[in-house]
């Protein structure tokens, strides 16, 4: 099952990372403890609406570009998946092999 | 404050209905209580990731297409919060004018 927060939490981590910003500094500049953070980011935690947003703010990355990355990344795992499903219906030997 | 579970909620319930479905179809088809599923669409409740998964699933609708939809819907309001911004710093006076 393809999880929004692990997404979530990759996006803002890769994003976070990129500006070379540690989790502490994001933290502070959006308000959120450094253990919320750190879990969202792990994709351990629902972010809520509200701290998502300040979270966001404090990346000074638009929502709507996070989003737009997220849905790419699921577009990306909704094909592995569909790829997987498709082979295992073609040739089922291979995935009884592969699960013994 | 642009809050993702009530642009998420409107993207849900929006789907459900260009498919002629009620809440009590889609709700039994997910899995989840109709009261959940009217709060979801309401922006009321954070769905968890695994109950987002599953309302998508009933909707038959991609979570990668759902966010899609989402963004672009966040980023129309972004547009416009940007807009609003902007007047507001080039004529002050009439947003003093429209808070009196």
């Amino acid at each position: 099952m393809i999880l929004l927060r692990r997404e979530l939490g990759d996006v803002l981590r890769e994003h976070r990372q990129s500006q070379g910003r540690t989790l502490r500094e994001v933290s502070a500049s959006a308000a959120v403890s450094l253990g919320y953070l750190s879990e969202v980011e792990r994709g351990e935690k629902e972010a809520s609406s509200e701290l998502l947003a300040s979270i966001c703010g404090a990346l000074d990355l638009p929502m709507s570009q996070m989003l737009s990355h997220v849905s790419d990344r699921v577009a990306e795992s909704e094909a592995v998946s569909a790829l997987v499903s498709l082979r295992a219906a073609r040739r089922p030997d291979l995935v009884r092999a592969s699960a013994a």
